[in-house]
């Protein structure tokens, strides 16, 4: 079964992900040297018996963000290897992903052969040993589904009135963990039948310093002022409580002990590298609210408009701005001085 | 360079390519037990030293024509081969095609791996030798450009008044010929890298049978009669008669004789198989003038739009069929006995 797909806005309009992925874009930057280093370290094409190198960006969206990446990844290869080898590389993500866009914003000077597969990491993408590079970035944070638990009256977890386990009880952060595990496993197992031998995987992600309670998840921050925002707009009849109290946000992000773990527990990978990452310290533009709700609403517009409609989107990101814009400064400094996303280099065993 | 791309309708609204392809279907079924026998008697997968049996169907548009022309050559492949290899397919066409329509209506019960690859076929799009067999089908007619001479007042192929070398010159019939055969060349160049030893090429598309004049082309039928309707609006001043004599459709169909020369001159490939069919016979549904016009609305009015602007397809349609339904019988009578399209086996040498 296809998992359940919630695109980025697609197009490169205002609200689009095109116009509105700079912060994913500076986790991309903040990984540009880790990611030679790592490739410089893991990554022998000699070893790989084949004469075209096949690299793939899973959970690419529609641009420019995975050519970017891709590039970096190419380039690392090149520098560290003497071959005339061919790459080709395979953008992936759901299918419902503008891929239209994708294709008609491919960089016209690259020196690889493109191509875009639809379809969910949960699961299997590509042939047997047929990739020699995973790489994903902002992505893997998607679960495959809400955990059913969190819509049930009678359970602990039930999650009402809230639409994340940020700022919600220890029984619904284990139900979002454990559905996290799941997914995990299944894309660990998957990749692990499409990476040939000697093929490596980076993946970069939202995540949670050790130690760090759920509810300062750095990457958390503006959800509280969210669920703030659709209480209020319940009060005012716009939407019901019932409608609140049936979403949940299908995202989550571990912590490094917790990642590690899982990778062991699937057994088919070695970790290379894994350490917490901090983007913010590379981002280049003005960090003010008005583009972090930007960034919030191409992301998570897609879902939020299939569950509450479109005619709330609007005032629900026009009422969480002016909170956020009240609150944030003290918020802020006290989230992601430990990193807020998760450097990974695994190796095919 | 990209080629110039003029993409079929995309969506699936009523004149989209997705609801009036059903010519093209014909022609694949003409074609379905041509390629099973070709692909029994030409394709040894033992012989491939690969795991995964990678096709391509170029030209493939958004669908759903090409999802049963893979199947088709899939099935030929499992059903001549005892093996358990897994397959990738590839849906490959210009960048403008309609990726997303064709992704969201892949089939769900497939048993390939699929990706799109955009990008155009006179030149190279995939890596080396890693292919092992190629489909197009009603594709190959499509010229790179429109030949340089048709535009210009002071050669002898100058096509004033006229679309397309049906009803034109002997000289506009060779500009567009010698256009064909160098795109041939590079088309078959392109696929010589591409196509690993032992793989094949199945080719389906458009011809005229020898010995049979230009202007009796039997895919060519309706164009007349887009040229006097185009007059017609020139006189009632919708369009300009410059507007007209810039314009030329860049289709061509060679005769079997022309195309064996061309791939002869290659050199790359070996013809296993070459000769005429008639989609016709296969056709099932209502053969009659609304369903043909609605065919070539959806392939042409693309690049029709673009260069009239859309406000006048739906009055040279209307034109066109109307003159169409009151003689078509004898035109149609006189046309595709020979058969009109090409089929055509390759092996790479």
């Amino acid at each position: 079964m296809e998992a359940k797909a919630f695109p980025m806005n697609g197009g490169d309009g205002a609200y689009s992900y095109t116009k509105n992925s700079q912060f994913q874009r500076a986790s991309l930057n903040a990984a540009k040297d880790m990611i030679k280093e790592a490739i410089a370290e893991n990554f022998d094409i000699t070893c790989l018996n084949s004469d075209t190198i096949r690299m793939a960006d899973l959970g690419c969206s529609a641009g420019p963000n995975t050519f970017i990446a891709m590039q970096n990844v190419l380039e690392a290869i090149v520098d560290s290897n003497q071959s005339s080898k061919e790459f080709q590389v395979f953008f992936s993500d759901h299918v419902s992903n503008d891929f239209n866009t994708l294709f008609t914003s491919l960089p016209p000077d690259r020196h690889y052969f493109a191509a875009g597969v639809p379809g969910s990491f949960h699961g299997r993408l590509f042939p047997k040993s047929s990739l020699h590079l995973v790489h994903s970035s902002s992505a893997l944070h998607w679960l495959s589904e809400v955990p059913e638990e969190l819509l049930d009256k009678s359970s602990v977890s039930w999650n009402k009135g809230r639409i994340h386990y940020t700022s919600a009880s220890e029984q619904v952060a284990t139900a979002y963990a454990t559905q996290f595990a799941k997914d995990m496993d299944i894309f660990f197992s998957s990749r692990a039948d499409e990476i040939a031998a000697g093929g490596m995987m980076i993946l970069i992600m939202p995540a949670l310093p050790d130690e760090v309670h759920h509810s300062k998840l750095p990457v958390g921050v503006p959800i509280p002022f969210l669920e703030q925002s659709l209480t209020e707009m319940v009060k005012a009849g716009s939407i019901t409580e019932a409608q609140v109290d049936a979403f949940n946000l299908p995202v989550y992000a571990p912590t490094p002990t917790e990642m590690t773990r899982l990778v062991e527990r699937n057994g088919c990978f070695k970790i290379e590298r894994i350490e917490l990452i901090d983007p913010r310290a590379k981002f280049d533009g003005p960090l003010d609210i008005t583009t972090l709700i930007m960034h919030y609403r191409a992301g998570l517009e897609g879902i939020l408009t299939k569950h509450f409609g479109s005619e709330i989107i609007d005032e629900l990101f026009e009422r969480t701005m002016n909170k956020l814009s009240s609150e944030i400064s003290s918020q802020d400094e006290a989230s992601d001085r430990k990193g807020s996303h998760l450097f990974l280099v695994l190796k095919r065993k």
